[in-house]
């Protein structure tokens, strides 16, 4: 980016995150600001929160979760975290002990690589197939698990990936998992931003196949990543969790760590109580564009191939061809000529353990991806290799 | 409290925690809550927040600290928290290494403690004098640093001993730290709230004798402990931890580490810019009255002392004398029946470093405090030993 020709005036494309607020489209609901400011100013939510929450709104997350799982979740399988930043923290600190290792997706959320990192919790990588839909490569999960193995970690809807796993397929990853003995962390970050084929079904709808440890967060369905308030749920109805101690390890970690603000728990009934269907379907509208284009754009670009059609999340995975390229080394260095050269930043695969590969973040404008899909057009023709 | 006498209808009294907010007179000011909401109103703050804070938010801390210091913080100096309790989380995380350990007081906080911890770094207990108004007792700490002691902690305002330090003794504390070779932390969460014979002055003031990393938090002046929003400061104006990439530490830990919600940052200049001295100075009246009651209240309670008349924060420490009771073991036993037989709450000295003390809350409402300590008086007489 410091890099960039000092002759070119055009904008910035910014694909390279998933933070859409810069957008006009993308303003979050006018009502979500309010519950906030109403609650900041009924002078109620000053005092310190108790340690796993505000009562009320660990009810508002169950009962939020519950109108998809086949049973009822309890307030007390609820944990209100800073973020789902928060919740990674705590979950992964929770599970280390000497020699453990965990299983991660492969491309991922390189978050869990740098908590296993802090935590001496040993990080080992199955892959996601992108010929069948960026599903798990169920086989790699049971050659790298060991009797050491802690708990596997999915992303879905996927970040990075763009997909959503259908209901038969997270049955086999439960089944798996339930073979292994390990248990499995859902993170579902991007839940209800299905927009495709695959509708999406929350990992604890399989909670009585495989405890699971569900991940969540207001930041990406409410448009609201500053906000910075996110949920650790144990979709668990066996109560395996409760007896193998992991409720209490958390529980023990929540007292000595911070929360978030007592009045964004306040707040929290009301933001999720709230339909607010207009929002939630304009949100999908847009990145059900955002994601036709970029998959016919790509089409037109040799140097790209995208594997599978986004189905939900705000970002996908394609594949970089260098072999039709001159002078092009890898995709760090692709990224870093397109930013130069066309002001668009595109984040190289390897960031999220995909090499040769980049990750494009739909949820920007229209007329912005319009425009960056078309300047990388034009990146393409400059650089690609005479016949 | 749950074996409460349940002929007892009178009210708890809570003189065992630092939480003022449930208390009419302890309400925050309106125009505090109301940047709060005008920030998330103004949609400008729903973006992730930058690593290591919102520019403006670290200039306003620097602004509002460089005020009582002899040189100007740059808001680079600044790094904002989840509340002090992350920044406790942060600076002690960083500092861990095999082998090192930390000088604490004694009384102190004890997230100090649970956080070293956690860090495998080795707590050693420096004291707290009574009869010198709590000043640190300098010849321990020197007897206890070695070459493996990273830093040493000050609390003041003190919590939970309710004294302010002189220009003198923080002076001395500086010397003292350089000479071995270490830095001081210093714990201002209480900044400001000074209402007897010693003003607050920041150790910061001595940052060039010994390089300062200052905690603080909006959580007790501004009466708002729920909102978790605290700031760690390098008050160090020869760049010492620049140098010895202490700086590097912390950018590294918050770049995999949560944040403060955006619109908390975006809120925060307009709440440091805001005077409201009507509003401070009616909290420390409070305070003052409330100190003045419990010094006078405690003198006629023969199994009380308080060594030392409060000078600010919101608790003080007084001692047990448990050879004029009967019946009572120890500071943990007289709480459990003060509790079960007068409904007051208060905490005993153990947790918080001091057997056989007790730590008793200012920050209520006068009634309360009144209330509360007529019924401790009551409790002694019913257990005062029989000549």
């Amino acid at each position: 980016m410091a890099n960039r020709n000092k002759d070119d005036n055009r904008p910035t494309i910014p694909l390279g995150r998933a933070d859409p607020t810069m957008f006009p489209s993308y303003q979050t609901s006018p009502s979500f600001a309010d519950a906030i400011a109403d609650a900041v100013r009924s002078f109620k939510f000053n005092c310190y929160p108790p340690s796993f929450g505000v009562a009320q709104a660990r009810r508002a997350v169950a009962e939020h979760l519950s109108k998809d799982l086949p049973y009822h979740l309890a307030p007390d399988d609820v944990y209100l975290t800073i973020g789902c930043t928060q919740a990674i923290e705590i979950v992964l600190s929770v599970l280390a002990r000497p020699g453990a290792n965990i299983l991660l997706p492969r491309p991922g959320y390189p978050q869990y690589e740098a908590r296993a990192g802090c935590s001496n919790l040993e990080a080992r990588h199955f892959d996601l197939i992108p010929e069948r839909g960026w599903e798990v490569d169920l086989d790699s999960v049971v050659a790298l698990a060991d009797e050491n193995t802690v708990a596997m970690v999915i992303i879905n809807p996927s970040n990075p990936c763009g997909n959503i796993f259908t209901y038969q397929h997270l049955k086999k990853i439960a089944e798996t998992a339930r073979k292994l003995g390990i248990f499995v962390i859902s993170d579902e970050v991007y839940a209800h931003l299905a927009f495709g084929n695959n509708p999406f079904v929350p990992m604890g709808v399989f909670g009585s196949v495989v405890p699971v440890l569900t991940l969540g967060s207001l930041s990406k369905r409410w448009i609201v990543p500053g906000w910075r308030f996110g949920w650790i749920v144990t979709t668990d109805p066996g109560g395996i969790f409760q007896k193998q101690g992991l409720v209490h390890s958390i529980q023990s970690y929540l007292d000595i760590t911070t929360d978030p603000p007592t009045f964004m728990q306040g707040a929290l009934t009301q933001i999720l109580e709230q339909t607010e269907e207009d929002f939630f379907s304009k949100i999908l509208n847009l990145l059900r564009e955002a994601a036709d284009l970029l998959f016919d754009r790509v089409k037109e670009i040799p140097c790209l191939t995208c594997p599978h059609k986004p189905d939900g999340s705000m970002s996908v995975m394609v594949k970089l061809n260098l072999s039709v390229l001159e002078g092009i080394i890898d995709d760090v260095d692709f990224c870093m000529k397109l930013a130069k050269e066309e002001s668009v930043v595109v984040l190289p695969g390897v960031a999220v353990g995909l090499k040769n590969w980049l990750r494009i973040s739909t949820a920007v404008e229209f007329s912005s991806l319009d425009d960056g899909l078309r300047r990388i057009k034009t990146f393409y023709h400059r650089h690609a290799k005479k016949e």
